[in-house]
C-alpha cells in the first residue's frame, strides 16, 4: 500500500524532542502533506507548535485521532506505540513507528532507506524505524556489506545527551553550569562534594562519560547493546551476525559516534572500501567525523577508515550522525517518502 | 642497581600537570627521599611549588644537576627525555621515564608493577613507564593473560582533556564556558558561528568527541593508537600480540576510559574471570566506572564484564584510570618504590 499523492500526516510525540524535529524535517524537505495534524498526550493539548510561519495546535492521543489521516509518525516510548500503532492502522492510516515496540515483530519491515528500501513496500500497516546507533552503522555499512558480507561488529558508542529526551540535555546544561569553574576540583576527585544529584542519568554526565545506556540484561549486556545486533541482523537480513556493543553516554548534546571494527567474508580492499563509503548515499567523509560539526545535518559522517593488520578480511571506521534526524526523525520521514505515489 | 635506602630525588617537568602530581604522589606516598629536587625548563626556574607544607624552587635542567642525585622522574616532551635521561643516567641516578622516548629500546625495560615488576630490576639506568592508556588496559589484563593467554584486543577510548596538558584542561573549561548557555545552537548545528576557536585540539572539545589522539601515520593509525599494541606486547611479553585501538578525546577533565574486546588462546570462564579482576592489585570493580568517580584515585576501576556470546575465548569490559595518577606520576613512583632497599 503506497500513500495518497498528498497525504494527511500526523505526528505522534509532537512536543518531544525527535517529535519536533520531525516537523521540522516535514518543513524543510517540502513533504506533499495536504495538512500536518500535531498529536501528544492529554497534559500537552492545546499547546502550539510552529510549523512552515505558522502553528499547529497539539491534539490529544485518543481513538478516533486518526480518522481521515494517511500517515502518521510516531515517537512515543515503548508501551504507548505498542498500544496506539494498531490503532492508527485500524483506523485507516500507514504507521512509521520510531520506538523499539514493533521493531522484532517479523510482519513489521524494519527499514533504513539507504540500506533496505524495498522491505517498505511489503508492510502491513506498520513499518518499523532502528535505534538510532543502528542507523548511525547501518548506512555505512551497507555498501560495505553488499560488496565484502558483513560477518562481525565490535562496536563501542559515543552517544549524546539528546538521546535520553531533552530532560537529558537540561541535565547536562545544568550540571555543567555548575562545575565549568571548578576544573581544579573535578581533576583532583572533588566532584563528589559538587556534582548535582543526577536525575535522567545514573551519575553526572557533565565533564563525565558513562558506560551504561539502558538497562543491563541477562548477559550483562543493555537493552541498547542488543539492538545493535537484533535490528542490524534483521535490516541487512544477516541471520547469524554476530555483534558486540558497548554503549557510552558522553556529555555532548547531539551527534551519536559509533567506532566501528567489521570482520566480513571476504578481505576487504582499503581504497576500494574508502571508495564505496564515498560514493554511498547517505554519508559524508572527513577525517575527523565529530558531533559538533555532524549537529543538524543529514548524513552519516565517516572517517578514521583503516585496515585492521591482524585480519584481512576486516574493516575499522568512526562513524557520526544526527540522532535525533538520520538517527531518527528524519530516517522515519525518508521511509513515508519511500511510499509516496 | 637498587637505590639507597633514602634517595635524594628530582623531578623534571616538575612544572607540567603529571610532574605537579608526581610531588603530590611522593608526598601522600611517604616516599623515603632524603631530598626532593624540582627541575623544569629554564623559563621555569626560580618558580616554587608546594611540597610537604613547605616549597621547592625549581631549578634549571642542565648539566651537573643530577650530581649526587639518586632517582629522577622525568616527565618531558619525548625529544627532550631522549636527550637528558642519558646525562642524568651518567651523573650516577636511575631515571624512570614517562615520555616515550625510551619505550621500544630493547635495553630499556617498560615496566606496570602490577604486571611485569621483575623487569625493573634489569634496568641499565633508565626504566619507561607506558603510556597512560596502556597503563589503563595492561592492570586489569595482566591477571586475565596470566590466566587465559591474551592474543588480540580491539579497544576504543575516551580519553580526557588533561592527557594534553595542562593547556588541554583550559581549552576544555574555556570552551565550556562560552557554549554551556547555548545548547539549543549546538543540538541545531548553529555550533560553528559560535565555537571558539581551538588551540590545542583540531576542533572544539568542549560538547564533543574528537576521534584524533595524536598524528595519523602510514597505515591510517595513530601515534597514541599503536602504542597500545607496542607496549602491551612488550609488557605482557606477547611477541605476536594482535592490537587495534581507536584514541577519541572526550570532554572530560581527568580519566582516561577504555573500551576492552579481549580474544584468549583459552576459554574464558565468566565467574572466574570477574574474581580474578576483583583479586588483582591495582583494580576496583565498579557497576558503572566512570572518570569523574575516578579522578584522583590510584586503582584502574573495571565494569561492565561481559562474555562474548559469538566468541567462548573472548571477553568484553570497560576500565577507566586516572591518566595523571596511575596513568602517569603514581606508576613512574611505584617503579621507583620496587628499587628501594
Amino acid at each position: 500500500m503506497k500513500l495518497p499523492f498528498n497525504p494527511r500526516v500526523a505526528v505522534v510525540g509532537a512536543t518531544g524532542a525527535v517529535g519536533r524535529v520531525m516537523l521540522e524535517i516535514l518543513a524543510q524537505r517540502d513533504f506533499p502533506a495536504s495538512e500536518v495534524v500535531a498529536i501528544a498526550s492529554a497534559r500537552s493539548a492545546g499547546r502550539e507548535l510552529p510549523f512552515k510561519g505558522s502553528f499547529l495546535t497539539v491534539r490529544t492521543l485518543e481513538r478516533g485521532v486518526f480518522k481521515g489521516v494517511d500517515l502518521v509518525l510516531l515517537d512515543t516510548p515503548d508501551e504507548v506505540a505498542a498500544e496506539w500503532a494498531p490503532v492508527a492502522r485500524d483506523e485507516g492510516a500507514i504507521v512509521v513507528d520510531n520506538s523499539a515496540a514493533w521493531r522484532a515483530d517479523p510482519e513489521v519491515p524494519l527499514v533504513v532507506p539507504e540500506a533496505n528500501p524495498e522491505a517498505a513496500f511489503s508492510h502491513k500497516g506498520i513499518i518499523a524505524s532502528p535505534n538510532c546507533v543502528t542507523i548511525g552503522v547501518v548506512v555505512p555499512m551497507a555498501p560495505l556489506h553488499r560488496r565484502y558480507g558483513l560477518q562481525q561488529m565490535i562496536v563501542s558508542t559515543y552517544q549524546a545527551t539528546s538521546g535520553a529526551g531533552k530532560g537529558g540535555v537540561e541535565e547536562l546544561a545544568e550540571q555543567s553550569l555548575k562545575l565549568v569553574n571548578e576544573m581544579e576540583a573535578l581533576g583532583s576527585g572533588g566532584a563528589a562534594d559538587i556534582a548535582p544529584q543526577p536525575q535522567v542519568f545514573v551519575a553526572p554526565i557533565a565533564f563525565n562519560v558513562l558506560p551504561a545506556v539502558g538497562r543491563v540484561r541477562e548477559g550483562g549486556s543493555t537493552g541498547e547493546e542488543l539492538k545493535l545486533l537484533t535490528e542490524t541482523s534483521k535490516i541487512l537480513s544477516i541471520p547469524d551476525l554476530q555483534a558486540l556493543a558497548t554503549c557510552v553516554r558522553v556529555p555532548t548534546v547531539v551527534g551519536h559516534g559509533s567506532s566501528v571494527f567489521a570482520h566480513f567474508s571476504e578481505p576487504v580492499d582499503l581504497e576500494e572500501a574508502k571508495r564505496l563509503l564515498a560514493e554511498a548515499s547517505g554519508v559524508e567523509m572527513n577525517d575527523v567525523p565529530n558531533p559538533m560539526a555532524v549537529a543538524g545535518t543529514d548524513a552519516c559522517v565517516v572517517g578514521r577508515v583503516r585496515s585492521v593488520d591482524f585480519d584481512p578480511n576486516a574493516l575499522s571506521f568512526f562513524t557520526v550522525s544526527d540522532n535525533l534526524r538520520k538517527g531518527a526523525a528524519l530516517n522515519t520521514v525518508q521511509i513515508a517518502e519511500l511510499l509516496l505515489s
